[in-house]
């Protein structure tokens, strides 16, 4: 008998792996630009209005234990937004507060999975989802974001997979606006995946960290606009919409009135109870920076436009690269270029990955973290001198590496 | 097949119940003097000096994500405080920041624990310890503090308890200084424990989150200091020892550089990987905090002080009472009465707890959550006038229930 459990090996990634080559090349004096990590605080400050609302918390002495499902400020604050952004209605035991989207993604987990439950995922997908689903020993089903039609869903596909399972899946769940893609689902397709999930009474889960962050004529549904009624969860969380990554300040919202939704939220309520609470000042400062929505508005648009700019200015060099093919993205900070081995002298994503690495200096992530072999990911935040050093090394590192 | 997962009944406590019945009663006009909840913070405002290391991060911007295992100042400053303190030694991997103690305790069933796995539990327990076990599908196995002898371990019944299995614990796990009980177990008990884990290779777990509340003349032992060279953890965290329970700062360290103890560590910082971060700013805050060691200790010493106070007065108030009894405590915030339904008409620690907070409107915790049934834990935190009014309504409620 090892020391460790079995299921202890799914707490692994092969971005760590990915983290200690960078720190090793790094050690031996090589200078790397990380375009591996999507965190947009690292180039754009959090901003004044929220910080401030932190402060006053800490002066006010919110450092107490709050409720474990969340600070009711909060919680009415996220009621409040989602009433004037999706004209949805939901009570406060329909919102927990998690240690950012990642504690989400546990507890999701484990209220739903048991050895040898299916989930399904779309790939590709956030690189957290499966690790958990694993952890849980329950088993990932997966359907395919298809490349071609701008990274949606085909619902005819999702139907034939769904009908060749011996055992529906607990749940199945989106990320919309996308991350690896940086796609957004079209209303029409989110709705008829709605009503496939609902047909099959699969309860349906969608991420959606990035609704704030979507290009500005873009049209985005929330799946709050198309699942009335319907058994659902949205993820959301202040990380990427607020600028406020190091708070670590995720939510579950289950808004059903339905059985399943209620076992699922009162469930979810358990979960965190159990685990006492999330850090409270950081709850106070957000539920303060939600309630101030015209500044948060200006700010959040302020930024969300220069991350566009810089997204768009990537694709752009990527798109004289002849090696890759890029889905122009909608939302978020991703690029996510697939590589054309048919014209290059290299055989993977993980050997392209190093290889950039090692040759230029550049981190990129393995499109396999995210089931999408084939591919890797930029993260578009940089500066746009950065960015452009880096493309441009990414575009001539293709061309000595031609075939 | 139900919509949860079938472990996750386990995700709950006794203690929701009384909270909703305490909730319940506050809606009916009832004012509750809630002895529940150990929140140094109700009642002892954050020091300034962690206020103010928490402001000057994030007025200089601290809010990125950081490392996942823990930011590398907080794990200086922990390295240096252990050294300080009992004359440790270990490196920044030994090292893991957590969601406060409560993720720790889920991090290490899920690296432990798999199904049908057995683990050793001193009762009293901390409740989550055994939710965080069963969740994890593991057993529990239960030795006892052995209340005759001032809540300390008989190391033959333990020696007896392991030769008795089939299967040896993957850990066991002690709470010293003890929640909840309040004691503090002697160094050549301590040391005895160690070694009998040792002999039979099984690694031993400390949580250590109360050591510096032990009360003036009480002379407290690490585990880390007798414990050298054999594969052990600490558990450790913010919450009480720098009175900033809303902050979520937990710490797990594995100081061994011997097989079990590095294949251990490494596979928590996979696990904290796995979850991006801890809040990074309340991390700078700890950090900064804990190199303050001057100011820390003057403001620390002053605080348990002054909860020593309220703790003995409780202790004095509730001796009054023939109908419990209590072991002295030596540390932390608690109290924990053994009934004696021997002389009363009540017929469970349950029927205890609910008829009190009915009768009486005082809300104190069931034994039964901590493993000991038969007895109830009151936290003794409280000014001494709130204190006085409670207890002497504990005692009358148990002379209007005399048999």
């Amino acid at each position: 008998m090892g020391i460790l459990s079995k299921r202890s090996k799914f707490a692994d990634s092969i971005f760590s792996e990915e983290g200690r080559y960078a720190d090793l090349l790094a050690k031996e004096g090589e200078r790397i630009t990380s375009l591996d990590s999507g965190d947009p605080v690292k180039y754009f400050k959090t901003p004044d209005y929220v910080i401030n609302s932190y402060i006053k918390a800490l002066k006010d002495g919110k450092t107490f234990y709050t409720k474990g499902d969340g600070l009711a400020d909060l919680k009415d604050a996220v009621i409040k937004r989602y009433r004037r952004m999706y004209n949805a209605d939901f009570d406060r035991d329909s919102v927990v507060v998690t240690h950012g989207l990642s504690e989400g993604i546990s507890m999701i987990n484990s209220a739903f999975v048991d050895r040898g439950d299916n989930v399904m995922l779309f790939r590709p997908y956030y690189m957290q989802y499966p690790v958990y689903v694993n952890m849980n020993e329950g088993k990932v089903i997966t359907q395919d974001y298809n490349e071609d039609n701008d990274w949606s869903i085909e619902i005819d596909a999702v139907r034939k997979g769904i009908s060749k399972l011996r055992k529906l899946p607990k749940y199945m769940m989106v990320t919309n606006p996308n991350n690896p893609t940086g796609t957004v689902l079209p209303r029409r397709v989110l709705k008829e995946l709605v009503d496939t999930a609902n047909e099959h009474g699969i309860f349906i889960i969608s991420d959606e960290i990035y609704d704030e962050m979507v290009f500005g004529n873009v049209r985005y549904t929330s799946i709050s606009e198309v699942a009335k009624g319907v058994p659902h969860m949205i993820m959301n969380g202040a990380s990427k919409n607020f600028d406020a990554t190091g708070f670590r300040i995720g939510f579950l919202i289950t808004p059903g009135k339905d059985k399943k939704s209620i076992e699922v939220k009162n469930k979810l309520i358990d979960y965190a109870l159990t685990r006492l609470c999330v850090n409270t000042t950081a709850q106070y400062a957000i539920a303060d920076a939600m309630n101030n929505q015209r500044v948060h508005n200006v700010e959040t648009r302020r930024i969300a436009k220069e991350i566009e700019k810089r997204v768009m200015f990537s694709f752009k060099l990527l798109s004289e690269n002849e090696y890759v093919k890029t889905v122009k993205p909608h939302a978020a900070f991703y690029l996510f270029p697939k590589i054309r081995f048919d014209m290059l002298k290299i055989k993977s994503d993980k050997d392209f990955v190093y290889r950039l690495m090692k040759d230029k200096g550049v981190w990129v992530r393995e499109g396999s973290g995210f089931g999408a072999p084939d591919h890797f990911r930029i993260v578009s935040l940089a500066p746009k001198d950065i960015l452009e050093d880096a493309i441009l090394k990414i575009n001539d590192f293709c061309r000595k590496n031609k075939r």
